[in-house]
């Protein structure tokens, strides 16, 4: 009796570009395409794909065009982890990408805040190590 | 070389009260929790667990108190998938547990517009059957 985070949604203006950003950051491939909407997930098929309908799945993240442009801090972000290197590492990846660093007034905190080419505030946390 | 989408982090005024909206519309459980920060999560590991850096993993959510309130509609917003019954029966669900039916302008949709106690809209798709 639920329901499950299948997708997280993300308006934008160059869905495209925005895609082809998060992508990169995430190894995500694009799953569907068009000029206004482009959805991109994981690679391979996890263990529970949307069609299994035992339990969670890593949501595909869809970008859609809008009109409007961003007007304020997300409300709601992304924190990302990497998965094979240190922070630094990954944060050098990220702005190589086109990530930017921002700053929301966190202070000094543990993990870094980016923006992707679009302005959307997001955190890499400390990696976790094997 | 890559990072993972560990987690999605929330703004809002009252961590604990949508915490426990979230865990009712996802089956999540809390994971950890102080008047300021909760996270909430899948109640049983996926295969691939955040410890495992094999692969992506469905995302926690995190519900950080900030002073300012929401100001626009959300340039990210979540979407879910009913899992075991059809799509008016999981949008009722959701308006018994606080949703309210939310206009942004949508139109006739496949999906439910409807938003959170903290007015984050959110979408509830059609459902996928067995």
């Amino acid at each position: 009796m639920t329901s499950r985070f299948t997708e997280l949604a993300v308006d934008c203006a160059d869905p495209a570009k925005l895609a082809r950003f998060w992508c990169e950051v995430l190894d995500y491939t694009v799953h569907d395409a068009d000029d206004d909407l482009v959805t991109i997930g994981p690679r391979r098929a996890p263990s529970a794909s949307p069609g299994d309908l035992s339990g969670p799945v890593p949501p595909v993240l869809t970008f859609a065009r809008v009109p409007e442009g961003k007007r304020a801090k997300n409300r709601m972000h992304l924190d990302v982890s990497p998965s094979d290197r240190d922070q630094d590492q990954e944060v050098r990846r990220l702005l190589a990408l086109g990530a930017e660093h921002v700053d929301v007034g966190q202070g000094e905190t543990s993990w870094v805040v980016l923006a992707d080419p679009e302005g959307n505030e997001f955190c890499v946390l400390a990696g976790r190590r094997p």
